[in-house]
């Protein structure tokens, strides 16, 4: 098996020297932050598999794919409507990057004043390290900050790249624009694959991709109960994981965790005290292997219960409507579910302040913490609006800005010490 | 009269104390800079005249035409068609701020991590140091990057602030996209001014707008000259002076410098010698007092011949066709205009790249400086494309990163005096 992944990982021109050495520093990371844990549900027996073999069967089974004629589609965003791709019988996978190891890579090239996502993405690239943008046919970008959209324009000189134009404010023509990216996408990803997105193909699709939604639901649904049953770090997980596993493989596996954990709320049966600081984490996405903010607050006594953010809610918060229709009215649909999306991009963003207000009540959390990435503008300055709003509403908060080195480890942990402190009362 | 400055900044709520010290270390600096050059066109005396007398007799002006009924719209962006603005007879003024000491004041409030220009601006409303904004009805802001665009939403919370979207990308939905708003600013202004933007009117706005941009392609083509009839320094400060001067006054003051400036070529009255390497200065946009580079690079024995930026060509090469025709033709011959604009904020941007390599032959250049604020992500991407292209062409390029501060002069000459050394041979 090792030996078909080293054969793999080669003819995908992987650099193996330095790709060795980025997979032996993941499992000792791993075995501290995950493995560590006490009482974990069993459940993420898989998910602790999938990233002892990050990149191997996955990868496998999409070069299977790809070899078969089918087209891999390579995504940094939520923005990105997968039900057209699994509708062109093409197979999405979430490509942003949370590893220190490829930032230096990239800023060879970038300017080092990027968030650390952009610079660990573009650098897997740029080092050879990521099997799968390296199996992927397509890359599909957006303009969701001003960072990757001139980003995506260095990386298409390393392989083909499409960018999809979400707007910046919501309104009706902007909105009208959105529609015609979602149809003009459809073009596109019909014409890579030689397949057509019928009505028929888009509603399955949809179908599909809502049930991985519901299923997270049900997830973060469970994590509103005290004792909350899953830690943060191993919800975050799963949402992470899923943005590149199999979807219903995903879908299978998040129903039989969300299973387990009602029968241990049924039985009280938790993985924090009980007066254990509930935590929501708002803000910037974390892609694997960043699990630095989850794991400084939860081996400081508190427990994360919900993520307000690209690899948490708003991930899987709405659905789109499985009224079918035309592929017209599907794709219209499919649009207006994905502008439903509170991103910090838009201009305003209020939605986001209400979000985070109704998420701190539901979830029960004694205090927020806003996440975002350095030099990212959108959640930085969006940060001082929620100060506003949170102090308003009575709810404590903690702005960290970070990034993936761990240079800032120890007074990141004093920070929360004392914040833990604070809401402990 | 600085009596009765003194009560109108009083009146329109200037922080006193802080501003005298604004104003009181503007005039050293400007001798040293501006009035230290030699052999200085005559023309240079009205903008002399305009600068020590920045918060004077034009806020008087804006003041005696609000206090008669007519509004003042600030702006801070050359995307801004402030031909829409002339035609409801109400004044457009730039707000955009170069000065370090509004900085510490925004930084209060928003990221570190923000560009100098945004601090700074932002800083000289929450300080209470600018008349103009102080006189204005409406701010109008862009969504041109992630940083103004954010900061816009903190700023409204000040002043009232409305929103235009510039697109990400210049397809036929983009452009449609633009159109629309370009008509909604046109309600907007009509709705606060209460005047109606009729097709004569918009006609002689128009008018008005191309003979100032005619004028300042004037002034920049005798740049073009060997030797050069005037400095960078000085050619920028006109441009700057442009951003918030009436423009008729400004059309006949530019017309008679370049009327000087035109015996200054024939008799080969050159401000350089002609041997002084000849610099193309690209990237974002110097407001005032923002003349750090161009002054390192003239004090080193170079001369700045043209910007390729937002306070340069960018804000004159194109002209919006006087064909006249209903006011919807004009809005969307206005709405075109702009999208010819090629700012870092589009994706792709090539044309961008065009223009630079163009205007470094028309200039006649020796070498390009591409300047680029720090944690402008847009430009800072861009410059990778500067480089390749440049590199490809054979035109020596030197990347500068800098802020508003004075604290790496000494390094940023050094690296220049290193660059100017190369490019002489």
């Amino acid at each position: 098996m090792t030996n078909d992944n080293r054969q793999m990982w080669s003819d995908l021109g992987i650099d193996l020297n330095r790709h060795d050495i980025l997979l032996n520093a993941l499992g000792p990371i791993y075995k501290e932050i995950y493995l560590s844990q006490k009482n974990r549900p069993k459940g993420m027996g898989f998910f602790d598999f999938v990233v002892g073999d990050i990149h191997g069967i996955r990868v496998q089974e999409l070069r299977k794919h790809a070899m078969n004629g089918g087209k891999v589609i390579a995504t940094y965003c939520v923005f990105v409507p997968e039900e057209i791709v699994w509708a062109a019988d093409a197979i999405p996978v979430g490509l942003c990057a949370g590893a220190q190891f490829s930032v230096p890579i990239a800023e060879e090239i970038l300017p080092r004043n990027t968030c650390a996502l952009i610079k660990s993405s573009f650098g897997f690239k740029l080092g050879r390290l990521c099997p799968y943008v390296q199996t992927s046919h397509l890359i599909v970008g957006e303009t969701t900050c001003d960072g990757k959209k001139k980003m995506f324009e260095i990386l298409g000189q390393h392989q083909p790249v499409y960018v999809m134009e979400v707007p910046n404010k919501k309104t009706r023509l902007s909105r009208e624009l959105w529609t015609g990216e979602v149809i003009a996408f459809k073009d596109v990803i019909e014409k890579l694959t030689g397949n057509k997105v019928t009505s028929a193909k888009l509603s399955q699709a949809t179908r599909l991709v809502n049930e991985r939604r519901r299923a997270l639901r049900r997830l973060y649904d469970l994590r509103k109960v005290r004792p909350v049953p899953i830690s943060g770090k191993d919800a975050l997980l799963v949402t992470q994981v899923s943005f590149y596993d199999d979807v219903t493989r995903c879908i299978k596996q998040v129903t039989a965790l969300c299973d387990e954990l009602e029968s241990r709320v049924a039985s009280r049966n938790g993985v924090a005290h009980d007066n254990a600081p509930r935590i929501l984490i708002s803000g910037s996405p974390m892609a694997i292997p960043n699990w630095k903010l989850h794991h400084i607050l939860e081996t400081s006594g508190a427990v994360v219960v919900c993520e307000e953010s690209c690899t948490g809610t708003r991930f899987f918060s709405d659905l789109v409507p499985e009224n079918g229709g035309t592929v017209e009215d599907q794709l219209k649909a499919i649009a207006e579910r994905y502008m439903q999306i509170h991103c910090a991009c838009f201009t305003p963003n209020d939605e986001r302040l209400d979000d985070i207000v109704r998420l701190a009540r539901d979830y029960q959390v004694d205090g927020v913490v806003h996440y975002n990435l350095q030099f990212c503008h959108t959640y930085a300055n969006e940060a001082v609006k929620v100060d506003e709003v949170l102090a308003k509403e009575g709810i404590p908060l903690l702005r960290i800005e970070t990034d993936y080195s761990d240079e800032d480890a120890g007074q990141l942990r004093t920070r929360i010490d004392a914040f833990l402190e604070m809401i402990r009362k």
